[in-house]
């Protein structure tokens, strides 16, 4: 059994974590942080683990992890993480973090985006990308592995194949993302009461969104060209699912079965990603590790519709994913339902 | 034209009462005040009301407030209103306060359930309670009007015509009640974040709602009888709405038709009171100031359910109802969609 | 007094055109249509009205219609509305159509889209299109106004200024528009059932919605030029707002501030679109007649979002603001909130 | 491995079952039956189980459904249950029935409740009630199992402790249901259209749900008296999730903390039933098989709240558990999360 801690563990995404953690056969859960005070049992914090995991959330320091774990999954905000990373990699831990700390790859982007220096430069450009679908060759080993977003994830997930085929133009591509609220987070802000959301949808972050320097990062290196999203982020009234729908321009004549064939080669023999022929909603993967993806071709355009649960492919699964990977596990263990 | 100010302009009641008062023929609202920095425009506030009105929302002494308004709707929490309500009578403003300060008649019952110590108790049971299709007659001319909590008056109105005609037993009453989100209020709460009241129910405060003495001391009135009730709420996914559930004894036999007729002829004559055969959906009352009444016999139990918007029938549209006759204006003046 | 009549009176649009011409100062409901069997009131169809409407839908001929009303809102589906409006103005009255059967040019395109040879063709190219923020100099005194879809309105009020101006490529452009379910219509569907649309959202009719030609033909007339939109829906789990996001390309350098000011000027004097700063939500216009726009440049791109209720501005609203129109009065009665 | 089917496989308590069942390691699924036309593939008519599972859903005679399967889950509606299952009991099969055909023990009340005479009238008296946490020695190795009601089982389970201990009066209980849309099925229906349950509550049925003699037999019976509760359900707007707020007269004097360690006590060792000392919210169960119970004695009353997924612990869940101890399966077999 591989001893796992969760750092951050009151939060969506880890609860989630810690559900499909408590199903994997290979896992035992020893130690769960947050910054909290008066180490409020689990239970308390997710009333839904009541009676299935019998653990204090602690204000622990990294060496009390490394002690309790074998593997740390970093549910922290961005920053927290890199301040705790390094020490808990010194000290013998892998490390999957699903905040954005470790996921661009040049200090400078991290810090136009995200308003801080990076402490840890050196391992950022160096630090595996945990898109099991594009390279699930480059995480099994690896000592850290940062863990996608979940707009990044859907996007590229969707685009990948029509960009690594050079079937559509690298440039010009508008993704419109519809996400549930819960990838807003649990801390309470106006912005995410039940009255602002409910009954309403709206876009936010336009042209500016965190998730944009990513998606744009990874499909330059797929397409092995500079590809440049719009990325226009939305919140709709749901707790989970992200929907994003991707405008692109065919770069020549193909038809939308062959733009289907293309995706279902790209993912042969990957386990969570559908292509499918009808148009996917959110609803199909809500609970699973799936990504649903289909193509529509409307003149020259392609249009293409990906789905994911955002706390479990676009968090909590793909961190287990990744986690299998890493450990020498089965890619599925645990995920599949 | 009267002239109006809001206090505590920024919730969710006072903007349903902004955009009444704009619609209100008879009104001019002059001044909107806030505990917030920088005296933010009511658009920034409210986008709805953008290009609607042109006022901010101001950090205001009462002085300042008595200078500018004939008649202040005070939607500040309890305890804050009545550190201002005895200013603003002494400067000669009318007061509707829409919070629980004036509602209960004693002093020691309000600081049993609110852990206060009233500061102006002789003023506290000489305050008329604003529920105007019981008490029309003692609300004209009146210089502060009390108006009913939502859930208070969506009880009240529902139970009135049996308790008052003796039908049932004024005691062993349970209260099931069912509010949207927006009752809890506009600041930010784990409680009320999106993620945590969508695709749930769950009870609250069982037992103990501030709510049920004042339901108890108007029906005992009412009644001319001490009457108890059970007061049970219960958050719903949805915005807005309250639904109550009212599980009582009959004290005789009467048929399901005949209890329907004592309930209309109790409220003949009022607007805002509609007694239906159909069981009512709170959707059916969402935005306007009605309350749909039914009663259902089942064995000898009588059953009533009672719906209003929690947000105009139980905050905003009865406290321009109780404006109306304080000022001399048609009951339904500016409440009739 | 203007008699006005209702056809098709069973639907969500219907019922909120009640609603508005309850309140309107000028007009006098006489008569609602359905093809339901046995005359039912219509508090038993929309129990909201109880006690406020006290008239039966029954199924009239046009004959017996034209003996009741000046004016007919006729909200049946297509196919129906053109059965039955040459024979309504042949007896005299005045008639806004809420469904698609005359808002086309071209019989061909009609037949295309709707698959339906149009019956009425020369009418067809001769009815005034009722968007009234475009072409309120056409509609006084029609005799027949095609009133616009509620996408249709919300995405060509949003494009209208800058293809007007010449500041976007009138090709390419792409419409992500999100839709509450209410647009589906009140006819019990599986798609459209509680379980199926709640926690979900997913992209419909991709490349082949009927409100497309709609849009190309009437910004094609404000451009002077082709323009061609890629129009994608989708259903979004909520009762009632479109959102348009709409993508396009900049044909020249300019502010965002100088094409906020383009559709500030586009729109000047227009009582019921709002050009704001921050990114509109469809709450804010919900219950209102109101379409908030914004722009926003990235890059080369200008992302345009507009919205409104589907109900009123989308339907209901514009239908009455057409019928002001025509009769002579102010274009905001019974409107304006 | 056991050989199963499924009829009736397109509604949503059918698609939990084949989730549920696809992750069982002891079942086989082998045939899918439905009424509709053309054999639809599961995939088609469940897209969320995409690639899961390769069977189209076929109008089996009951002859072919014996030849593929050991053990028939049977989610048809009442009345087609009856007129299968006698042929498949002779067939061989042993059948664990979701609707309410062999709930009750009396054939007369059956008819009363249903509007059905009983034509397997024998087998409805002597058919084991699939309740577990009841009476689990009496499933293992039934033929026929009677799964109950979701409403039946969240209320009885919550009312069977006090019931049992004779701590509460066995009549005048009133049982507040609250349920989300799913329960009400996937045919379409004006009622559970989203624009008529969204944003709204209401009750229904009052007074005369089916449930209602199901919960008096149980509870008679665990209570060795005459049981009666007053049953009112109501709608809410939520997939999933019943809510079951109860309200009963203590018998005697006892503390809430008591009434806790009875219901402790009455559930120790069953692995779905958690006592809890919040007040729980239908979404710390969504998903899973558990049922949430609490208590609060409010003056002389003790009010019981009691949770579970309709869809689960109401139907799926209690079904796979019900076939685990049919088989001589561990009860919780592919049912922890």
């Amino acid at each position: 059994m591989v001893k796992v801690a969760i750092l951050g563990a009151t939060g969506y995404a880890a609860l989630e974590l810690i559900k499909i953690l408590l199903a994997h056969p290979e896992v035992e859960i020893t130690a769960l942080t947050t910054r909290q005070e008066g180490s409020p049992h689990v239970q308390t914090i997710h009333p839904s683990l009541h009676g299935r995991l019998d653990l204090t959330c602690d204000n622990l320091t990294t060496d009390e992890i490394c002690q309790k774990a074998d593997v740390v999954f970093c549910a922290l905000p961005h920053k927290a993480s890199m301040e705790v990373i390094p020490q808990l990699l010194a000290g013998g831990c892998k490390v999957v973090d699903l905040s954005a700390d470790y996921r661009l790859n040049d200090p400078g982007v991290y810090e136009q985006w995200y308003g801080e220096v990076h402490t840890d430069p050196t391992r950022l450009g160096n630090t595996v990308y945990g898109l099991p679908e594009i390279w699930s060759d480059r995480i099994p080993g690896s000592e850290l592995v940062a863990n996608p977003g979940c707009y990044t994830s859907t996007s590229i997930l969707g685009l990948a194949p029509l960009i690594a085929g050079g079937h559509i133009e690298p440039t010009g591509i508008f993704i419109d993302a519809k996400s549930g609220i819960s990838g807003a987070g649990r801390g309470p802000k106006l912005t995410t009461l039940y009255p602002e959301c409910n009954e309403s949808v709206a876009a936010y972050s336009v042209g500016r969104h965190r998730h944009t320097p990513e998606i744009n990062q990874i499909l330059s290196e797929v397409g092995g060209c500079q590809v440049e999203v719009v990325f226009t982020p939305h919140l709709m009234p749901m707790d989970r699912g992200i929907l994003c729908s991707m405008y692109t321009k065919l770069k020549s004549a193909i038809t939308e079965d062959e733009l289907l064939d293309v995706m279902r080669k790209y993912y042969s023999g990957k386990p969570f990603v559908r292509i499918v022929e009808h148009l996917p909603a959110t609803k199909d993967v809500t609970g699973s590790n799936f990504c649903d993806i289909t193509v529509r071709r409307v003149g020259d355009n392609a249009i293409i519709f990906s789905c994911t649960d955002n706390l479990i492919k676009g968090a909590a699964g793909v961190a287990v994913q990744n986690f299998n990977l890493v450990c020498g596990f089965e890619e599925t263990m645990g995920l599949l339902p």
